[in-house]
């Protein structure tokens, strides 16, 4: 049976109704600035029901970033939604939309398409990390979504990395959020540019704000100063890669969000990274790719985690193995 | 049915017939420096041989420290075990003993028995971290066993927490392993008596060689050099644990090994890093605490992964809900 997932984002809301192969048959945007004060709930049970129409669907997942109890279908934190925080989503969207709805943290959403549908799809053992303006992170492991005993667990972003290092949005120092996150890549590229002015990323962040995918671009352009901002954040994710590569021992990495459009300028040294400190046989068995879902990850990822009354998956057969 | 743990340490091989309820029924052990050379194969036969004698039993596993490629049983590397690396020990044991054998990384075993009969018997998901010699590290998570594609997963000890830190055994620099192990205590106990050469730890450093155990009973007794040396290893293990805690979001972290007998000395300083730098809501349930079963942990996992020619546990019904 088809599902509804919503992708509910700092910037916009998506929801979609999803067959139980992963496509797409009725797509609604929001943005999410757009939202008159006090309007989001409202806004967003809309979205449903706009996208519902004339659909029979199973149920409806949330994706929502920022710190989740899914065991309660609540958002404990989430910087840019706080109207949603601390309600049972399921109870007050339930009675919105009249449908089943649970809500999950965005990344671990996000991870589970890209393994039901994307880049993991062929494996039972996926570490999924998306670089935006944080690092969110969704691990699959015999199959299974790891959602821990609340459903908060999957938070690659905020394990330390260098303990004295910089400041993380959490409060903690030298999480890998804070060292190879878009914001990470601003920041750096503010100080290479400092350091080498005469290149052509110093020059640009005389004129203006250098944003991450300038970064990029400038590398592609062969800038050795923005080559020299992406490998230090690919060494930083590469260090944090490994350690995940040492506790799933997963096929697959896909790494996602923004900055994955940097490519091989990360992925390369991240991969050096790996093959340094991650150990035998994990280190050889796995595959770091991009991941291949894009900006759809979300609404998949959260359409295919839909259960039933009974518990199961509504979307289709599971890959789950344990 | 009844099941056999064999435990594969450096120091002994203990065999046991375990009942479905963990209570060990015989057990014989054999101190490993007695092994003849080329003969340990031999041994870890006869002792299976031996325990078994008069018992019908489901199966055997081996619980291996060492890098283990579990998904064919087989050891990669093991420090002191050499003898039984890159071998099919389910067809050489086998072959030898009449029974079905498997392996498994020891501390993924140990935690597989904390997890069923010790500290995490009434939940579904436990970190299981040994501090030793090494760190070793096995997670359950929805009540699964964490092994991951090869059967290498939960290898805790070798996480990154330091880029620049101390050289690790595994080659990589600032593992966890290499900042909070047993080998880890020596060497700060080391530093800080040459520091404080009129503390207590000073003073014996003087004489001999400090160990673990020294530490451990100097600080019990109010030496304050002592005290400071568990205190900076519980702080290391802390930031580890709360990336641990924000992966996993689990109910239970079990701290095993030699060094757990420390106890608050190094788990008070972890519980307070784990609470200045995991997230909520994991880092307010999380509870921190020393594993229950002691140096049995190790049999008595075993013999709780040994697996029927179904797939299913034979030691009685498992703990897994996912």
């Amino acid at each position: 049976m088809n599902t509804i997932g919503v992708d509910v984002g700092g910037t916009k809301i998506a929801a979609a109704v999803v067959t139980p192969e992963g496509k797409i048959l009725n797509e609604v945007r929001y943005p999410t600035q757009a939202v008159p004060p006090n309007r989001l709930i409202e806004t967003i049970a809309r979205a449903i029901t706009e996208v519902k129409d004339g659909f029979e669907v199973g149920g409806v997942c949330l994706a929502v970033p920022g710190l989740i109890l899914a065991a309660e279908n609540k958002v404990i934190f989430s910087p840019n939604l706080h109207e949603i925080e601390n309600i049972r989503l399921d109870e007050e969207m339930g009675r919105r939309t009249g449908l089943s709805v649970t809500v999950e943290n965005d990344a671990n959403a996000a991870a589970w398409g890209e393994f039901r549908f994307g880049a993991g799809k062929d494996v039972d053992h996926q570490v999924f990390i998306t670089l935006g303006t944080g690092v969110g992170g969704g691990v699959i492991t015999h199959g299974v979504l790891l959602r821990g005993a609340q459903g908060a667990g999957g938070e690659l972003g905020h394990v330390t990395l260098d303990p004295t290092g910089p400041r993380c949005g959490c409060g903690n120092h030298g999480c890998l959020e804070a060292l190879a996150s878009g914001t990470a890549i601003q920041r750096l590229a503010r100080d290479v540019a400092s350091e080498r002015p005469r290149s052509a990323l110093g020059r640009l962040a005389i004129d203006r704000q250098v944003l991450g995918e300038d970064v990029t671009r400038l590398a592609q352009e062969g800038d050795e100063a923005a080559i020299s901002v992406l490998e230090e954040t690919g060494r930083w994710l590469g260090i944090g890669l490994a350690g995940f590569v040492n506790i799933f021992n997963p096929e697959v990495v896909a790494v996602g969000g923004g900055a994955s459009q940097a490519g091989e300028f990360i992925l390369g040294p991240a991969r050096k990274e790996v093959q340094l400190r991650a150990r035998s046989p994990s280190r050889d068995l796995v595959e770091i790719k991009v991941a291949t879902l894009g900006p759809e990850s979300g609404v998949l990822g959260a359409a295919a985690l839909v259960r039933g009354e009974d518990g199961e998956y509504v979307l289709g057969p599971s890959k789950r193995v344990a």
